[in-house]
C-alpha cells in the first residue's frame, strides 16, 4: 500500500517535489529484455516539456532523464526501473508570502491542514512537475507495450479549451502535431490561440478537455469487478493534477441516451474477430476491453495561479489578499496530454501483465 | 492485489454471481468496538432492493445479510466481516439462448474472450446484483464513521434521467425518499415516472445521472498522488456496473470555465474552520478533503437489456438476432443510487483510517 | 492492503471465528478453467479434520466446504471463489472463566490489548480452526498448479516430537500414510504414540517440526528481493498457529557450515536440464527457484491449552491460577502437516501466475 | 503488488544494482513532521559499510546517502522519501568468466533462468549491496520510531559463527560494538576472530546467526492472521540476502520444549503493566506484541564466493570449474547485524502505523 504508487502489476511509485533536488519514478514489475534507452524516454518527456511556447509555464526544464537502474546494455532486466530527472530551474526568489497564504484552488490549504508541514516551494509535491515522473514511466510503458502487443497506438489531444470545442467533423490526426495544443483540428486551433492569448494576457486562465485514444489494444483486457479497465483508467486520469471529470465513451452523455441509442450491436469481422456497429461503450464492456479503440476523456479545470486578486487566508487565520505571480500556464490542459497518454499506456500494460498472469495466452475464441 | 477488492485499509472483497446459491462482501480492516447488527445494515440493503416499484427490475430478492464473522455482542472486533446475502430468486428458465448469444451491451462476449468461461445465468458476476454486496459493505462503512467522527451525512439522488434534469432551484433534500427515483425535485419526479413508464412500455431503457454528497468530512483526508480521495472516489463510482463517467465538483463543465470563474475564495469561518466563497473544487484540493461538502457526480449508461431486437453473434460466429426478454430495470440508475452511497462511505471510512495511520490526530491548525 | 490476505495474485482472504457459525475463504486470482468440485476439496480437509485419532483434539467438526461461488459446470471462471465451512460443533459451554482470565501463550491477553473487545469462545479467530480455511483454499491451488504445471507434488509430514526426531536413514515416504503422525520414519511413530501418550495422561503437551516438501516446481519463481519464494514461504509457514522457526533447506544449520561443505555444485543433467550435487539451498537461489525440490521446515510450539495449573491475570488486573479444559491437542503439530502443505501450494500457485504475468513463458535458456 | 517493496504502510521500495550508477530506497507512509536528516541515516549506512575490518570484503564504499525528497527544512513532510546512495567503487574488470560461467550458491543461474537477462557485474540486484538501501530506510525508520513511541531500542549482534556460539552466562551488551563482529561475549569475539582469519586465509567462508531484539515496543502491534508481526519478522529477515532460517523467541528449540516449559506465566507489574515469568514466545503471542523484548534471530549461509575451485556449468551447457576471485566477505553474517536492525526498524514503523490506523489509540485496559 503506497498512495504514491500506480499499478497492479506494473508498479509506478513517482517522488520528488517541484524545488527539491530531482524528482523521478521507480518502476517495478516491467518485463525483461524490453529495448529502452534514455533517447527513447526523452522524446515523450520532450511533449511535456514547459516552456516550449507562450501558453505553457515559462519555467525552464532540462527534463533529462537519467536511466538509475534495471537497464543493462539496453534491455530491461525484470528489476526496478529508476528514471530520475534533476530539477535544474529551481529559480531561488522569495517564497515568504506563499509560505504564509494559502493560493485558493491549490493544495496549500489542504496540504498543511492534513500534514501540518509542508514544501511550499512551487507547490512541493502536488506540483504539476510531479506528472513529469508519470511520462517518464509512460515511455517505458510504451516500449514494453511494443514488445508484447505489436501494434498499439495511443494519442491524445485536446477537444476544448474553456468555452471553445473542436468540430469533429474537421478531426485530422495528422493535425495533433502541428500547433502547439494537440488539436487535432486546425481551424479550431486558431480559434484557441487568440483565446488563450487574450486570457493570458489579462492573467486569467481557463480549462480543457483532452482525450486520448487507444487503438490496437487487444479485447479481454481488465479484471471484474474493482479492477475493471476503465475503472483504473478513471483512476488514472482523476489523479492527474487539475482534473475533476473522467468520460469512457459517451461519458457523462450517456444519460441522454435511450439503451436504443446506445447499443453498439456486434458483427462478424472479416478477419474472424467481432466487429461493432459503433463505439459508444468506448471500447469496454464489463470492465474489460473489446478490441475497439479505448476511448478516455478527461477535463481539467483552469489554473488556479491567475493574476486577479483573490481572497484568502494566511496559516494564522488572518484574511489576506493574493495575487499568484509566477511561472504559469495559461491552460494547464496543454500539458496535460502527454501526461493522459502516459498513463493510458502504463494502464495498458499493467493489464496486459495481469491478464497473462491470471489467464495466459489462452482464451475463449469466437467461431 | 486482487481485482475483486476495494480499499486501502478498509478493504472490501466481494464475491458471487446472481445466480449461484449466493453473493456477498468479505470486509477486512474495519476498527474494533463498533456499534454494528445485521438490522442495521439491511436498512441500506432495502433501499436497493429489486422490485421496489414498477421502474426497476422485477426479480423478487428478499436480500437478507447474514454477519458470519468480526462481530461478537454487537460489536466488530477488528476481524474480517463476511456479510453473506443468499440468492432466492433464481427463477428457473431457459438459458441456451444467452449461452449461446452475446447481449449487446453487456459484458457476456467480453468475459468470453477473456476467460474462455462464463457464468451466463443472469450475467453472473457482472450483474448488477453484485451491488448488493458493496450496499452491505457500505452500512458497515457508515456505523465505523459514525464511531469515528459524528456528524457526517452521505446523501444520493439523481439529478439526471435521459434528456430530463432536475432544477437545482427546486432542490429539496425531504423530497429525496417521497419518490421511488431519490429525486430531489418533486415536480421533476412526476416528469420521470411518465418518461420511464413510456420507455418501460415500449421496451427501451434511458441513462440516469447520480449525484452523492457527503456532509461533515474533517478536512485532511485523501493521500497524493495517488491515493487522492478524488482518485478513489473515481475509481470507487466507475466500477459501479454501466457507469460512464464521474465528475467531482464542477466535474466536466469545470473544462469552460475560466480560473476567476471557478476561484474558491478562502475565508475564516466564525467557528475558526476555513470558508469557502464557492465549492467548484467538490471539497476537494490536491486530493484532499477540504471540510467542505464533497460533491461526485456519475453517469449510468442505460439498461442495455431492452426489448427491441438487435444484431448480435454467437459464440460460433454466427450472425443472429436477439431479444432480451426478462425483469430488467428501464433506468438501472435508480438502484445506482444506493450504491453510490455505499461507495462513498466506503472510501471515506477508508481515508479516516489512512489519515490515522500515517499522520493520527494532529494536524496543521489555522490560526 | 488486508491483514487476513495472503498471497499476491493467488489472494486468498480468510475470516470467521472458531464458534461463530461459519469460516472461509474468499480467494480470488484463480485462473480460470480449472476443473474442481467439492469433493477435491474436501479430501484436503479430511486430513487437517480434528478427532480423527487421540491425539488430535476430539473436538467433532464435519468440515464440509460449500463452494458459493467462482466455480461454473465444474471449473473456476476466474471470478473469486468462496470457499465455505460452516461450524457444526461449537459445544455450549461456560465461557465465563476464559472471557475472564487470559490463557498464558495464548492470543487472549493480546488480542484484548490490541482490539480492547475479542471474541473469547475457544479463541475466536485466533484458533487453529482458522487453518481450515487454508487447507480450503491450499486444495484449490493444487487443481490450479495441476492445471498449470502438471507432475507437481507436495508432501507434507512431521520430522519431530519433542525430543524425538526421525532417522533420515529410515525415511519411507510410503509410510507418511499409514500412522497417525505423518511420519515417514515407522519406527519413530511408534516411539511417538508412546510419549504422546504420556503427555496427554499428564495432560501435558508437545512441541514437533514439519517439513513439507514439493516436488516438479519448475525454475525460475519467487522475484526479488521482497517477493522471493522463500520469504514468501517463511511468511506463510509463520503465519500458522503457534510456528515458532522457518528454515529452508539447510536452514539454521546452515550457520554452522563452510561454504566449501555448504556448496551445490552444479552439473548438466542427461535432460538438458541443471542438476545439483546436493541441495543444501532447499531448492531457492537468490530468492528464485532452482528446479530442485523445495524444501520448508517449520517448529510449531507445545500447545498452550494444558491441564497443568499456571498463574495469570484477569482482565481486571487481578492474580489467578487457570487449568485449560477442553478438548485440544497434546501435539498441535500433527494438524499442522496439512496446513503447510496447504501454504506451500498456495506459494507456489501465487509464484507462478507472478512469474507468467512479469516473464510469460519465456526465460533463459542453457546449453 | 512490487516485489521489490516491503511493508504495509510504512513501504520501501528499494531499488539498483551492485555496479550500476546508484542504488536506493524510494520510501512511502512516513508519518510527517519526523525530524531526519542525511547524518542521522549515515550512522546506521556507517555500521554497514564494507571494509571495515579484514573480515568484511574490501570493496570501498562511500556509501553516502542523499535524501532526494519528502524532507522540508528537517522534517518529513509525508510525502515519498527517496534516498540515493552512489555506486562509487564499480572496479573495472574483467567480467567475461562470470557472464559465462554460473556461480554455485549464488543467483546467477536462478536469474538467467527466470528472467533470460541478467546484470552481472557485482551479482546485480543479487549483490548484498541491495541491502544498504535497507539500511538507509531503516534509519529514517528509526526516527520516526522515536518521534511515535520514546524509548524503542533496537540492537542486533552475532551469536554464533560456524561452530563457535557465544556463552550467554557472558553476554554483555556493552561488548557489541567493541569488536568487528558485533559479539556480545568478549571471550568468543576472539575465538571468532582466530577462526575466520583461518578461514579466510584458506579461501574459505563460514556462516553465522544474527539475533536482533527490540525493547519498549508496546503490546499491540501486529495484525493477525496474515500480517502477524512474527510473519512479518520472518518474511523481513529471511528477505535478506543468504538467509536460510528464521526464529521467533525459542524458534526451532520450541519443538522440544513440553507445554509446561514454554509456558510464559503472565503477572501483574508494578506499573499496572502485565509482566510474564519469561519469554519463550520472544515477544509475540497470536501475532500480536507482548510489550516484552521482541527477538528475531536469523541464520546467514556462508559466502558462496569462495577461493575453492567448485564444478559448474556456463550458460551454453558446457561444464566448468569456477574459482570466485574478488573481494568477498568470509562471513557475510557480520554485515547482516545492521541490516537486521533496519529491517526490525521497519516492521515496528509499519506496525504502529498499521495499529494506529485501525485502532487509534484506544484500547483493551488491563486492572
Amino acid at each position: 500500500m503506497s498512495t504514491n504508487s500506480f499499478g497492479h502489476l506494473f508498479r509506478v511509485t513517482t517522488w520528488g517535489e517541484s524545488h527539491g533536488p530531482a524528482i523521478g519514478a521507480t518502476v517495478d514489475g516491467c518485463p525483461p529484455g524490453v529495448a529502452i534507452d534514455e533517447a527513447f524516454i526523452q522524446q515523450w518527456l520532450d511533449k511535456r516539456k514547459p516552456g516550449q511556447s507562450k501558453f505553457t509555464t515559462q519555467r525552464r526544464e532540462a527534463d533529462e532523464v537519467r536511466i538509475l537502474s534495471g537497464v543493462f546494455e539496453g534491455q530491461t532486466t525484470g528489476m526496478p526501473v529508476q528514471l530520475l530527472i534533476e530539477n535544474t530551474d529551481q529559480r531561488s526568489k522569495d517564497y515568504s508570502e506563499i509560505a504564509e497564504k494559502f493560493r485558493p484552488g491549490h493544495a496549500d490549504i489542504t496540504y498543511w491542514q492534513k500534514y501540518g508541514i509542508r514544501d511550499y516551494r512551487g507547490g512541493g509535491r502536488s506540483s504539476a512537475r510531479e506528472t513529469a515522473s508519470r511520462v517518464a514511466a509512460g515511455g517505458l510503458a510504451r516500449a514494453a507495450i511494443a514488445a508484447l502487443v505489436p501494434g498499439v497506438e495511443i494519442t491524445g489531444y485536446m477537444t476544448r479549451v474553456g468555452i471553445h470545442e473542436i468540430d469533429r467533423t474537421r478531426f485530422d490526426a495528422a493535425e495533433i502535431g502541428n500547433n502547439p495544443f494537440w488539436c487535432p483540428d486546425a481551424q479550431m486551433a486558431a480559434t484557441w490561440a487568440d483565446y488563450l492569448d487574450g486570457l493570458r494576457k489579462s492573467g486569467n486562465s481557463v480549462g480543457a478537455v483532452v482525450e486520448v485514444v487507444a487503438k490496437g489494444v487487444p479485447a479481454g483486457l481488465g479484471a471484474p469487478v474493482y479492477g475493471k479497465l476503465d475503472t483504473d483508467l478513471a483512476a488514472a486520469m482523476m489523479s492527474i493534477n487539475a482534473v475533476k471529470g473522467v468520460e469512457i465513451g459517451e461519458g457523462m452523455a450517456a444519460a441522454m441516451l435511450t439503451g436504443e441509442e446506445n447499443a453498439d450491436e456486434i458483427f462478424m469481422g472479416n478477419d474472424g474477430q467481432p466487429v461493432y456497429s459503433s463505439n459508444h461503450a468506448g471500447g469496454i464492456l464489463g470492465g474489460i476491453s473489446t478490441g475497439q479503440e479505448l476511448v478516455v476523456r478527461f477535463a481539467v479545470k483552469p489554473t488556479s495561479s491567475i493574476l486577479k486578486p483573490r481572497q484568502t487566508i494566511t496559516k494564522s487565520g488572518e484574511a489576506a489578499e493574493i495575487i499568484t505571480k509566477g511561472r504559469h500556464d495559461p491552460c494547464v490542459g496543454i500539458r496535460a496530454v502527454p501526461v493522459g497518454e502516459a498513463m493510458m499506456a502504463c494502464v495498458i500494460l499493467d493489464h496486459l501483465l495481469l491478464h497473462r498472469g491470471q489467464v495466459g495466452e489462452n482464451r475463449g475464441r469466437i467461431g
